[in-house]
């Protein structure tokens, strides 16, 4: 709440009511109306229990865990859950289950991962993972000294004692963020752009902080981009506690030098398709809502978080209303996207496959900020929508809702904002997320059930409510409020 | 939100908004002043940064979960655990560190715990505890036929087949509430008071389902009840799946008989202590903050969520606040309570040592609902300091404080209500709780850091803000507002 100076503390509480009604309620409801909130507050409330009750997102999650973990593209994981995703969207009685072809990167990590650090202490090794997408290194490996920045800015800096060498990006995420995303994006440049950076002056290979805000042992991996009129050098993410004593071996300006073996390979374009499946509606079936995840995972621990979670949140929440008899006016998709981790392959595949029916698309939602309790929902929608959409949420607060916020959806439903199709984040809370990201730690074993079930009900809610109300939630390229 | 019949949706936004400020900023501000809310919202910015970079809440609490698990009143851990606490506070530099006498239970479980099913199946054992206060069986076991009941209704509707019978009482936790801690309350009566209220009706042992939501093999423990007329009997808690392989065997009215042994041990009441320390106010020292957990915990897991992180974050957040160097006006004291769970002799001692000072307590804070993702804070205050608590509390939404609610503070701070004192509960995510909650799983590996040292955070927040008000915030048994 904004206090300004002067003035009685009465007086700036009525201020901030103010804004927060402004904020929460300023404008009139648009299309919707009480017969739509209250059919809405009525079903929230048998969702919420039956998922609770006999939820199924845990046992779909650690049957696609356990079926298949390692889910990157081209591999033979993301194979055996393309093939386990058709069953489950056939199982719970979906309509038209179908897979939708696109080509995805094909990258594999290889048997080989090493960081042995030569000198001034022969022979210690740090504990790393590839950074996805990486190339490989001379069979023989690779050898040099170290220089280690905490920035782009002070990487030109030192420019001209970077030829030849390994540079280490050791800028830690910014811990003192409550909104642990917030800390990943302020930190996600050295891992994504630090080998494409350093080879551009001279650095012969990159090794980069893993990203969590924990300092232990374990590597966490992800992606890097290179770009076709620059070198391709090798890049490793190396555990926090690697870093740190990485970094207490460089302090004062001692020589520090490294050896690095990679043996990725990069292959071509592989095969791969969405999965989809849909709940048709019942009067107004050719008015689409597409509710997803990313099928694809890492190649380290079973993706469970991400976004194992997000899919099987996606099923679940379809096949509560259909147990509930739930079956709403506009059709609801189901779409598991094949490609987001190294590519966003499975979320340019559907806008191109279903470019003529965007513009009946009423809403997307995707969950991919891991399966923890739940905290909002984040849109693009403009203000009429927003306005709805926190009406339709409002019966979610019991359930750990507390807010609809200007935000962005999701990696693989972004390319339908350009349609003006309005877009909706699932929101949990963040503070275990980084934890287990990319690593092997995102295993079944880490998810709670109860938060787990929680997320899909208020997922099925929101989705019940815009689907079936009697008027068309605004799109963001409408004129009429 | 409130959606009435009838009128537009516009209309019900407008209502539903005005008494969204009704019920958040009604009254004027009474005793807080703008300098109040500036100066805490300051505070609140360094103490959330310092706790989530510098925070030593999580390695306080793995030391107490190595030094000291299993703090059942009387024990050698309770003991360890007290000289820990006194080194912990003067270690952080409070003052007039203190152990306060008082008295507690001393039971111990012993080493015999069986509960084995003799007919229809013979010598199937099941996974139980003995609930803690139970009276040990006769040596050689005790061994009975089983009445299923889901209610004390039941029970007494059940009264002439009771007799001479071991009772099961198996109604589970209502797991569709979302509010974990509400359906806790609705099956707590069986564990509570099942021993004598079966004795009653004659029976010869009861047997209770554990109290979680999860269905698996842990059982979890927890107090009892006897009265002085009525005979004790043996009491144990069966894990869930032990519950429904219990039931499933009864099914269709079968007969079953089962054999427990328990060698459980009551002592004479034991010498014990609550451990205190303070941080001295600046200006108002004789106007008095508590805030604290209990350093007790059952005697199964190390007490980690129950209540090691209320203890620890009570301890962290005066270190926090010395770390700062914001030392308030008013003198803010933290209290581990010696015995909560099979007595409240620890809360109980507090306000017998302390009469005299208790019209000068201005707020008791308590943290005992786990180390989990921060919600909310729920409080007895009157409507002018419940209004305040949510202007000092408004900075910490980043942090995951929605709401300052009506609701109880705590058992170990309730024993202060009647004085006047305004009493605030922390209360994080239930949705874990009960997976851990007086069972062998509460331990350190199941707590968070970030989550751990948030709550720490808001706690600090909190506190500074009253601790340092310019006028103090209205007790409950003040006229003004």
């Amino acid at each position: 709440m904004p206090f300004g100076g002067g003035g009685e503390m009465q007086k700036t509480a009525w201020l901030a009511a103010l804004l927060l009604v402004l904020s929460a309620v300023s404008a009139p409801a648009g299309t919707l109306t009480e017969a739509d909130v209250k059919r809405t507050g009525e079903a929230s409330k048998r969702i919420l229990a039956e998922a609770l009750r006999t939820g199924r997102t845990h046992a779909l999650l650690k049957d696609l865990c356990k079926t298949a973990p390692r889910r990157l593209s081209g591999s033979e994981g993301m194979a055996k859950a393309e093939a386990w995703a058709e069953r489950a969207l056939k199982d719970i009685g979906l309509e038209n289950v179908r897979l939708e072809a696109c080509k995805v990167p094909h990258w594999e990590r290889g048997s080989v991962a090493e960081l042995a650090c030569l000198a001034p202490v022969p022979d210690t090794k740090l504990p790393i993972l590839a950074i996805g997408g990486s190339v490989a290194t001379p069979g023989d490996g690779l050898t040099a000294e170290v220089v280690e920045v905490k920035s782009f800015d002070e990487l030109h800096a030192k420019a001209d004692r970077v030829k030849g060498r390994i540079v280490f990006f050791n800028r830690p995420m910014d811990a003192t963020l409550p909104d642990t995303f917030a800390a990943y994006g302020g930190a996600a440049d050295q891992r994504v752009r630090g080998a494409l950076e350093a080879a551009k002056v001279g650095a012969v290979a990159v090794v980069v902080r893993s990203l969590t805000t924990l300092l232990d042992d374990i590597p966490h991996t992800g992606t890097l981009f290179y770009a076709a009129a620059v070198k391709r050098i090798p890049a490793v993410a190396v555990s926090t506690l690697g870093a740190e004593r990485l970094a207490a071996l460089l302090a004062g300006g001692k020589t520090v030098k490294l050896r690095m073996r990679l043996d990725c390979r990069w292959h071509e374009d592989a095969p791969a398709h969405n999965v989809v499946g849909e709940l048709r509606g019942t009067s107004r079936p050719d008015e689409i809502l597409v509710v997803g995840g990313h099928l694809d995972s890492w190649d380290v621990g079973e993706g469970a978080h991400d976004d194992g979670a997000g899919c099987c949140q996606s099923i679940a929440a379809l096949a509560l209303l259909k147990t509930l008899n739930l079956r709403p006016k506009r059709t609801i998709r189901v779409v598991l996207f094949a490609n987001e981790e190294n590519g966003s392959r499975g979320g340019r595949g559907y806008v191109r496959t279903h470019a003529a029916e965007l513009k009946h698309h009423v809403l997307a939602l995707e969950s991919d900020r891991g399966g923890f309790t739940p905290r909002g929902f984040a849109t693009n929608a403009g203000p009429a929508a927003l306005e709805i959409l926190r009406a339709l949420a409002a019966p979610l607060r019991s359930a750990g809702i507390e807010y609809v916020r200007p935000g962005g959806g999701g990696a693989d439903i972004s390319h339908m904002a350009k349609f003006g199709v309005v877009l909706v984040g699932y929101v949990p809370d963040s503070q275990r997320y980084f934890d287990l990201h990319h690593s092997a730690r995102d295993t079944i074993e880490t998810v709670n059930e109860r938060e787990l079930e929680l997320g899909t009900a208020v997922i099925a809610s929101l989705l019940y409510g815009v689907a079936d109300m009697e008027k068309t939630l605004p799109r963001n390229d409408a004129q009429a409020r």
